[in-house]
């Protein structure tokens, strides 16, 4: 069984994909994972807003300071 | 005795095992332990999130920021 | 006289006692405590959450996140 | 394929180009990118305060503290 | 005129008295300070638990993680 | 074209002119940018306080702790 | 002209003076300055804690961990 070791190797999985990033002021930006580092800033390409599960805005490239975010997971 | 020494052994143990994350924000994650680092940034498996007692949403692998968590227990 | 002379001290002698630890978010958690480290990330062996005075859930082995613990007292 | 490797990449190239600043407390600021650092503490030129869509104030070239920052995006 | 140098050298001198710490949770704790460190994590012996100028609880030797505490001033 | 490259290069210039500083707590400080260091804690001279528009009191030379700033701009 | 350089020189200029001390909670304490740090954790004597223009209590010598505070002012 092969497992992924470390929290970031998780990350580096899905960079290129497009994620879903919960942030703690209840939004959620969807976007492709294009770079994050230790801090889990990151930064998603074609990013758009979502609240309550409609689309509020498009944001283009996007950087994300690492300590808003709650969660990644896949869109 | 054996004890566990320190609480990041207590995590070692649930690695691979289903367990819930509580976080800040009152959700719950439930999910396989995959991977943990020492700011208990944490990737679950098969990640659902739970909110009073109700699934929500199917997540996916999920990396979850550290600094969110309150808790983390057997599912 | 004999003094505790660092606060980990207190707590190693806490150790595989049951102990009540006081969260952020008002709740309570009772368990037996098997471990600590300096950011006071605690694991709690057959852990119970505690709310208003009232047994919430059974837990069992729970990994608490430091930045999350306000105090810990003996049960 | 060539791709942005890390977060402060991103925002480098950025920098001279006019950018949306989401603050935690749900201001907006807009304005040049003149420079960032590590924090994410960021100068923008020609800032303008934006709340729920309306412009409430121009305030210059304008410094801001890193961790009141949730994201920084194309204006 | 001898004279407190630095903070922590007040504290030791509070050392093996009465103390009232204030929390962030607006609750208050008295009890004989037998322990502190640089992050002001406090051990309190026979500490009570205050609410509203009301005594709720006697919690026994109590752990106070630092960063929850406003003050500490003599009870 | 001279560029700002760093962010504490900008306060630096605003150094002995009058600023808005901008408090997460809402409220402003107005005064003179007396001192700063990497933290952004900050001197103010002859500093106001201000709230939605008024001025509320005169407060003298003012030392801010800098995780409270939100933002500092030209008065 | 001299000018204070550094923002803990101010706090030096005004050690064994009467400030006032504003907390993150609203409080105000003042007191005589005996004592700081780099984390700006303080110790005043003869302090007493004010609320909205009322002085509620006199603490006699208390220490303030420095992450409650947002600014220390000539009382």
């Amino acid at each position: 069984m092969v497992e992924t070791e470390r929290p970031l190797d998780a990350l580096n999985q899905a960079r290129g994909k497009r994620v879903i990033v919960e942030l703690k002021n209840k939004l959620q930006l969807i976007g492709n994972l294009k770079a994050f580092d230790i801090h889990i800033n990151t930064v998603l390409a074609e990013a758009e807003e979502w609240e309550n599960g409609e689309m509020k805005r498009k944001l283009g490239t996007t950087f994300v300071r690492g300590d808003t975010i709650v969660l990644i997971s896949p869109a």
